[in-house]
């Protein structure tokens, strides 16, 4: 089952650099552990700005909210959630 | 080079609904031209309503527009486009 | 998995009232199948306008949008969807 | 009477972890009184978010009121809130 | 239990002039009963606008969608509805 | 002449509970003194917000910006601002 | 007392050109009329739109609704109404 | 060529009395400075809001940059622009 | 003096086609009027959309008025504007 | 490949005017040397506020995130993008 999520990064300004770099190197680690998993199949940049979309595959919507709330730099995000469906149109891959 | 665009589609209630199959058949055959030539990435729809994102993949902006301009329904589509860039957190796939 | 849908309804103006009465009916019958079979739990009426909250037990994303398009009046409404997850402090019931 | 409720909530950066424990601690039992008391019928998280859906069951709009500002965390809440009312295709439970 | 509701007004264009007087006069007539029977408490016009605010005074949310969708115009209004509670501040009167 | 104000109130979470109290018995004490005098006419309390509809009959829009800037939380108000006129359908009381 | 009134003019796209050409003398009458009287103190356009920005001068907010309602194309204007004051630093003219 | 400027202004909290007195003070000279000069030509207050609309008649856009960022307040401004143009329904004064 | 605008092209259905076409050709021969005098200095699509974004440089609001108000479309666009001025960093060309 | 991006420009008060001095010398450095090559094609104020609308000319979306998040001043600048393509009626320069 899949979710489209759009995340919106915004860091107090006032964190040490060194708490910054620990909190980036630790959402690096997540995020890609996730990816190898299986469950968060695309990631990608917003260019021009600190922002991803992200697609996640996952068995519910309590193991959506578990992945995202786990992310380290959750209590920065904002998240905003699309619920995806198979499209009709959509060829197999 | 991707875009993530969302299709909010507005048919109008007037037409007839020969119009809108044929209309339909049109727009499934386009898609899955697009698709199967490795412009067009993915195609979801969204859960509960008559829209989807879709991920664009292209050598410019002039191909975008190109490509979607010639949706058959584009003239009852609304779109919402965003560039995406590589996330150096992604992992190789 | 619970989603929670919000529906506002707008039926053209010059819809005729028998076929509009013929169509709330067909709503009417639908929507209690639905709740009748367990995947609809909870439906509200917006107090003073022509809306409804509702509330869903589906086994994925596709089958909420199997749900939602099959709506008679699925053409007039507008969806307003949030995926919902258990709650810690809920209490058993 | 029935209102539908969505809180979104902010704690501040800067609030010393032990205190947001104790807050949350209060929030808790305060949020179980009263769903074990009737009026706090239905809670459950928004997917992804720090925010909730609650359904409030109260004989009053003063009775509504009371509740919510009587949240331990209620500062630090923004409430939506949405009259409800029976309707008419809902099956007797 | 009070709750303020503002009415947005819009008669589609082509409504006959003797549809549209004869609209508006069971509107004044129903207006008026309720203002009569207690529960329609206050009503004003929004200066410069086809919109007014209005106050009811009900029994519970049943009612009052019930005296809503008993406008003659309600097919044509946009309510946005606000549940009131007694303020410490206000002096009896 | 009428206005519907709306209020919603923000209060800095530094404040003092000491300086709060101060603000919000001077806050109380001004409200009431405008409410004898006939100037402020309603005080609801949004149910489940820090927030208020007040009505407000004075000679200008002057006399209304002299009485809202007065209030001693002005400073923390958001204020939302309508001018009411006569309805030519409400009741004489 | 002054009111800075913003109106949005959206003409529907069947009027006949002749009745359309009718309509918009009867306001340059009306409005011409009004500024004359000096109840009307201000009209520009909003530059590259069919809209403008006028500043009336009037009794009260009754007189306002009056004005605004009588004018001949009323029916398609969306107006937006700020109520102003005397400002302390505005020099005498 | 003349320009409608809406001003909100927001002032630090934590700005003290002293500072806050010297920067209105200062605002109010170079406001009537402007307005002595004749490119300044309206200033109204809006009505229960520290806000303001201001009509300013320039040679360019350059200048009306110049004019409002030299506001010894504008770093507390946020400023939404309209540039008018003459009305042919306008009389001469 | 430069204005930056967004054009939003809305051509109603029911047009017919070869109205739309001498209508698109009156649009282009206007358009690239205006560009070779001087006062059009930029036109680009808004990819995927039935929009552009134009850059004119006019010695007055006024002249930008009669410019957009004389696009033979212009009664199917919804123009957004905004006032440029120099910028210091940009170099010189 | 063109992108029209508008960045509104939000530095925190309390940056001693030192550091603010010395990143805006590396921004106008940065933004010239981006000019000077190429890449950066169009810069304008908007007119009255702390932002701009700039375009850029870049090989590819990656491209124009590097270039953006390169700005030294990226972390107070909220960004707008919208893809551009070439128009059809655009004359040749």
């Amino acid at each position: 089952m899949k979710f489209l999520v759009r995340m919106d990064i915004r860091v107090p300004e006032a964190m040490p650099a060194d708490d910054l770099a620990a909190l980036q190197e630790a959402e690096t680690a997540y995020s890609q552990g996730l990816q190898r998993g299986g469950e968060f199949q695309h990631l990608w940049r917003v260019a021009g700005q600190y922002a991803n979309y992200s697609v996640f595959e996952v068995e519910s919507n309590e193991r959506l909210h578990e992945l995202l709330t786990g992310l380290p730099m959750f209590r920065y995000i904002t998240t905003t959630i699309v619920p995806l469906a198979t499209h009709p149109n959509a060829i197999a891959r």
